[in-house]
């Protein structure tokens, strides 16, 4: 998608709210605050540098503080904690829901953590410890403990009473569960449903049944993947026994897929998601090291195979020059395969059944490029330096440097996937040292038996 | 997100299903088929090689057929419809919902096409040619013209009354449109709030007129951005003129944001994300040549930057081995910076009043880079080859490489930008090819000022 964006009235708000600032219009400034939704004001301080962060922080409606707490970055989070009393986070975060406020409790200072629990009664206590006691990664984590449920034998009629009787339903419910008597999964009740239909039937009679339930340990991604697969806006969660313990709405859900795809972005660059923009330079300089220094170390290692070859290089010296381009071609030819199979991979597209199919299609496809590169490059090398010798090196080098480009960009992810390493982080370090590697002891190998 | 999987039931199925297959035990596949939702069918045949994929198509209940078509990739759809007679590609899209239809009716044949069209009244063909007449990445194209809409002076019982008489809402409706007499936008009407709420209240006094309708023509990533902001489960979309026109339901958002994801996952290797991963490899061999090919182009002048020193090449030829650490480093470093600056001009966190912030902070960490890694390149350099004159070539290089990174991470992107290119699709290869060239230059240029 282009990221040449039409004009939206939001930069604008943004932009009226530091002129606002700039002028010492606070009251407008307050004001034009209060018309941003909580992850629009997320949005406004992470763009913003410090020390004017704190100030527009100070100017946020206080009954907005918890939510804009959840949608910044950890960096950012942690900086605006710092800057609160206890009495201000237990006021700002006392109201969020139970699996909001579980994801923000890590952050909180102790004290604020023990006030909040303490203000809490016994089941909601107990509500907040299930959510906690799930990995933040899974259904349990993503879960919220409150669902409205009913039994399948009441009338519809019943329900509408008990539900006005109510007056209140969870946010986002857009239908209700139902269960037995103890408490397992049966179906569920779309309110579209509960509207249109006949109020004397019962529930069981207009219930859906067609809804799997979320079993509590399935990973995040995997519940995105349902959520996606299935157009759902809601699915219950039940425990191992199948109880009903809480549900997942489809708001989370989008969370989880765009920091996903936020993740797999910065990590390919050895960056986390969470850090502030506006971080100091030092801090950020900190964090980036051990990123460089991994690539020189790879680096090195590349350099050390061209270090062995110094006698040819020194009588060839075209080598030196056309070495570069062995080694970057076999790269991007390598990344092509490798992110086809990451991708196969996370999708699940790419299975045992099926992998020996995919594995030989793009081993043909290494060797059709390996013949057809090899062809432009040694007829380009033969203009270039006008040696047929080295024509022909260099020919040689491209076909068996693509389809070692092609074996890699199989291997290295499948190999990573058996130690447990995500292939989408490492996967693009270790690749391009095996090709830089392959290629330049190919080009030169070649090079020091054939030339002279 | 780690990419080690606990178990899931869904890849047994279709184990189970090629497992049936092979043994000839068409009515268990057939069976097994039917409990799988269209989104996996579409999963299962795009992760299958023909011809066993036309075979199973052959075994899908026909009336998945259409929604399966949704889901499956372009080029799979593609081979998917050659197989079908007209007859059948009518029965299979006759009943998808308008917005669908008209992102497949593009790949369906023109005599399919026609007679679709007659099948329809007056009205549905004129709301088909509203969602056509509109981008696909927009609003407009991402719209559902079926919307069910009430007046603001009705009471909630006579609602209620409405609804059960139409017996039937539209997919995914949790919230009825207020409009006026004219058919401009009001507020919306939660069905939560309708069915909690005193049934003798009029609308007008429960309504919600917090939700902002989205203009018709905001693009699609910005549909997203808002949903996810302010955790939408559908929103009315409205004409320049106010008017209600359609709405957009999460599915249809969950669908756009997993698309953006996958698109820019893709295209960063020259990859189309519709492609099929079974193509023949010559019809792969044919659409990843150009990339190849422009990769080519800038291994080439990297090259005959090198070529432009082989004078000095020859008398120093550590040179030779070094060179690609100093190309490789800056290459690094300027994704980094430039990757933080794609996300944040994608999500509008950057901004003409914070660039200058964040590009002074990103240069001082450059030079930061440049300074830390000048002393260990330096350091090994000396220890490699032992020559003090060598090292300091090395560690002015490095300094002078890593702030070029810094500002090529910057400039690549922002100049691609005001080009109206995608930083994130050409950004790698630009930047690249600039930090080679300058780290070649640099490095070799010190080198034939200062050695011999």
């Amino acid at each position: 998608m282009s990221d040449t964006d039409r004009p939206d009235k939001k930069p604008d708000q943004a932009a009226a709210l530091r002129e606002a600032l700039n002028r010492g219009a606070y009251q407008h400034a307050q004001r034009l605050l209060q018309t941003l939704h909580p992850a629009e004001i997320a949005a406004l301080l992470e763009s913003t540098p410090s020390p004017e962060r704190e100030f527009i922080w100070t100017l946020v409606p206080a009954e907005e503080n918890g939510e804009v707490l959840l949608h910044v970055n950890d960096d950012v989070r942690n900086a605006l904690i710092r800057h609160m009393d206890p009495a201000e986070l237990v006021a700002a975060t006392e109201h969020l829901d139970l699996d909001d406020l579980a994801d923000l409790i890590d952050d909180l200072p102790r004290a604020v953590t023990r006030q909040l629990l303490q203000a809490m009664d016994q089941q909601e206590r107990w509500r907040l410890e299930t959510v906690l006691s799930y990995p933040a990664e899974s259904a349990g984590g993503l879960m919220n403990p409150e669902v409205t449920t009913v039994r399948p034998n009441v009338t519809l009629d019943v329900v509408i009473r008990y539900l006005r009787l109510k007056a209140e339903l969870p946010d986002q419910t857009e239908q209700l569960v139902i269960v037995d008597r103890y408490g397992h999964y049966v179906g569920t009740l779309p309110l579209q449903t509960l509207l249109i239909s006949d109020p004397d039937k019962t529930v069981a009679e207009v219930m859906d049944t067609e809804v799997e339930p979320i079993p509590v340990d399935l990973p995040a991604r995997k519940v995105a993947q349902r959520f996606a697969d299935r157009d759902l806006l809601s699915a219950p969660v039940v425990s191992v026994d199948g109880l009903v313990i809480g549900r997942i709405t489809i708001d989370d859900v989008v969370d989880v897929i765009r920091d996903e795809s936020e993740h797999s972005m910065m990590s390919q660059v050895g960056l986390n998601e969470e850090e502030d923009m506006f971080a100091p330079a030092l801090q950020s300089f900190r964090r980036r090291t051990l990123w460089l220094g991994i690539n020189l170390v790879t680096a090195f290692i590349a350099s050390a195979v061209v270090g062995l070859f110094e006698a040819t290089l020194q009588q060839v010296v075209a080598l030196a020059v056309l070495m570069p381009i062995v080694a970057s071609m076999g790269g991007i030819a390598g990344s092509q395969t490798q992110t086809l199979i990451i991708r196969g991979l996370a999708q699940g597209r790419l299975t045992a059944s099926n992998a020996q199919r995919f594995i030989n299609k793009e081993i043909i496809l290494g060797l059709l490029n390996g013949l057809a590169w090899a062809l432009v490059t040694a007829l380009l090398a033969f203009v270039w330096f006008g040696r047929s010798d080295l024509a022909l090196v260099m020919g040689l080098a491209m076909v068996v440097n693509l389809l070692l480009a092609a074996a890699s960009g199989i291997g290295v992810p499948l190999m990573m996937r058996r130690l447990s390493i995500d292939p989408a982080l490492a996967g693009h370090v270790v690749l391009t040292t095996v090709t830089d590697v392959a290629g330049f002891f190919a080009f030169l190998g070649l090079g020091s038996l054939l030339l002279r």
